[in-house]
């Protein structure tokens, strides 16, 4: 497999701006761009980690196309590992249009989504938890999401992985003797056992880390409930005032006008405000609570509002509370609301808040975040996995590491041991990609952005 | 007037995408990044036009940023004039928000709009009529646009502000000598007059470019109007089918759903698709035909439909017709639609079109660039101009090259003659900025967006 004909793409987001990175890469780059470079030796010349300014040439038309910097890096020393110019012009669409358009008449091809991280991959520069990470890292939500693909880009779960396989390269080299020296003690064996054991709790582990890495990449739907004047939307806006996720603001979401994204601890949330919920027996099914309860059966968490300052009868709040509570399937969060108005205590359970002041917000925001988030995350320093594809492959390989453990433990043939010893190692290798498929490749790059 | 304090801000649009730039410049630029670079020596001593690759480190938390490219530019070989580092990191919002939050505490400022190509002004990198094409260029809605701000990034508009103003320089120099010499024939002071009318046409002809530069900046309304069934929605769609903006949908214009952006021929254009226009006779007035009423009398062209193949009778299409001629104070281009399915002629007077194949479209749109941008643009090369202050400062100039004129006709006193020399003098001065207040530069930068 090898790809490395000059592509191009935009790099950054298109849009109005001051700057727009457009990054060319591949076989003869230099000698393509030169001719429309206002300074074609300097260019050809350029050596690595360089800038040059200059103008860019339409030389059919006659026109410049943009006056801008190239930044030139020299096979290996370039992302890609090829010669790599990046084009530094004006931010304008137009300009980026008539770039692009240039570039494609000079012989480079748009560039495929993500096609310079898998050259990156295919030069060696980057592993494929490195390349996914990559990818995470852009889709990143929040700063502890962002630090641990960051994290994951330096390699620390190639580093897991690559330990838990020296193992297992060990254990299937201590298996080999005994299936070429048969006729040796067979209770030699005995000591892979605990090997196998200590590769599969590590193995385990790091597959445990998903359920953080998926939270933190997907975000925890939360729910606002309670009865209309409980001061639902308050506490919605008031949550948004002091938490707004910057990344919702880029998703531009207009779904449904009631969620936003907020960012409580690290932890990315989408709030919902619900309609209010109706007492059920009053038989009133509008639309609006439908709705509502849709929402609730989907939530990770509802906050529901009781107005403190003007309070059902106790049975009638129980009855209320736990229809919510067997609507959600995640935890249900009482708030006895507007204690700024009011002097009645809050009874038990609850959380004392005024949406008013913003009184109680803290003890809300902890509780809510422990809600969503109960292991805490992961402690500091250790890899968290996010990736679909190698919790699979790690689940993969604890399977085949649970067959290599029962085979050994009922003294089963070896050479059965030895392929499932196998089927562990390869399905580890797939993770690292030293065993990569071009389908593989093509399902992981595909999801990339175009630029990467 | 100086700033040099240092100053940050992401030059790239907000958003997801491979890279992003978060430009730094200012004075101790280089000195309070290296701390928290990975290499700090090798940043501090960069050359000018290198590249560094390495971490950007928070180091009260101990943590990584992110891995990046630092561009180094030093003064006074920036485009600020000033020490500069584009700092090229991962495109992900929360990477850019951890990156500026890092600058921040390291003291860099946010940097206000506009700020650095204030800077480049200042360090007279620039003139005000550059400055003002660097924003022009970032806008530009069509590739005719973008070749002309290019043009007037280059220093066009400047050149012919100079050329004119070395001549009222010259005549103000013979001017003076009459002040001077008052007692010499004053017969002499015929020759300026020529001079003064030369310089009066030259600044009439690059004000009157305006229009054809305001026109490619904010397009042109066109609406199409014709009975129910005309086939204007065909219409609409055929021609957003081929030349769709692709500044419209950067714009993601959700304001009104039958409007949308297409190019013509280099001429942006908000085309609007209009309900069906009924008899006015039959006193039906509906909220639509009202609305459909209000674009017609904003439009700088109207498109009227009549169906070739259920044509209605000729007095009805002629009162139809002549209504919106009443309505639209732009051109009423009539056609006659439909063509495929009839073998009418058209009337004389209107062109033939089939919506459905196409036929008569590249006739349409030639008469529609004809009809919204009559003088066809401006010849290639001269400057066109597209500033409203630009404009405003050059009638200025004419204004006061009238009151000279007409002091030199009619042998006034030359000490006021030259007074109105100077206002003229100092009108143009204010264009490239030679005379530049505090106030005039706010108003002016302000406008710009944020990491230009």
């Amino acid at each position: 497999m090898t790809y490395d004909d000059p592509i191009a793409a935009l790099a950054t987001p298109f849009g109005r701006s001051a700057l727009a990175v457009v990054r060319c890469s591949g076989e003869g780059c230099l000698r393509l761009l030169a001719p429309a470079f206002s300074r074609p030796a300097a260019l050809l010349e350029a050596e690595s980690h360089t800038v040059l300014y200059g103008r860019l040439l339409d030389r059919t038309t006659a026109t410049v196309v943009d006056e801008l910097t190239a930044v030139v890096f020299r096979e290996p020393r370039s992302y890609t590992g090829e010669d790599t110019v990046e084009l530094v012009c004006h931010g304008s669409p137009v300009t980026i249009e008539a770039v692009l358009s240039l570039l494609r008449r000079l012989g480079f091809r748009a560039a495929e989504p993500g096609e310079f991280t898998l050259r990156a991959f295919l030069a060696g520069k980057l592993d494929l938890t490195q390349a996914e990470a990559v990818a995470e890292l852009i889709d990143a939500r929040t700063q502890r999401g962002r630090a641990l693909a960051l994290h994951r880009l330096s390699g620390s779960v190639a580093e897991r992985i690559n330990a838990v396989k020296a193992r297992l390269v060990d254990i299937t080299a201590a298996v080999e003797i005994h299936l070429d020296y048969p006729e040796e003690d067979s209770g030699e064996v005995e000591a892979p056992i605990d090997a196998v054991e200590a590769a599969m709790v590590d193995l385990q582990r790091l597959a445990a880390t998903y359920a953080t890495g998926r939270q933190l990449r997907d975000g925890a739907p939360v729910a606002i409930a309670g009865r209309t004047n409980a001061g639902k939307s308050s506490l919605f806006n008031l949550l948004l005032r002091e938490d707004r996720s910057i990344v919702s603001e880029v998703h531009g979401t207009t779904r449904d006008y009631i969620e936003q994204g907020i960012e409580i601890h690290g932890v990315p949330i989408s709030l919902y405000d619900t309609a209010g919920l109706r007492d059920t027996e009053e038989q009133i099914e509008s639309e609006g609570i439908r709705r509502s309860e849709a929402i609730i059966e989907g939530a990770a968490a509802v906050l529901y509002l009781i107005d403190g300052a003007d309070p059902q009868p106790e049975d009638e709040r129980g009855r209320e509370l736990g229809r919510v509570r067997e609507l959600c399937p995640g935890a249900v969060i009482p708030i006895w609301n507007k204690i700024d108005l009011t002097q009645r205590e809050a009874p038990r359970g609850f959380i004392a808040l005024s949406s008013a002041t913003g009184e109680g917000l803290q003890e809300l925001k902890a509780v809510l975040r422990e809600a969503v988030l109960p292991d805490g995350g992961s402690e500091d320093g250790a890899a968290v996995i996010e990736s679909d594809r190698q919790r699979a492959l790690i689940e993969r390989a604890v399977a085949a590491l649970g067959a290599v453990l029962e085979g050994l433990q009922q003294a089963m043939p070896l050479d059965l041991v030895a392929v499932d010893l196998q089927d562990a190692l390869s399905a580890l290798g797939e993770i690292t990609g030293e065993v990569a498929s071009a389908e593989i490749l093509d399902a992981m790059f595909s999801k990339f952005c175009v630029g990467k």
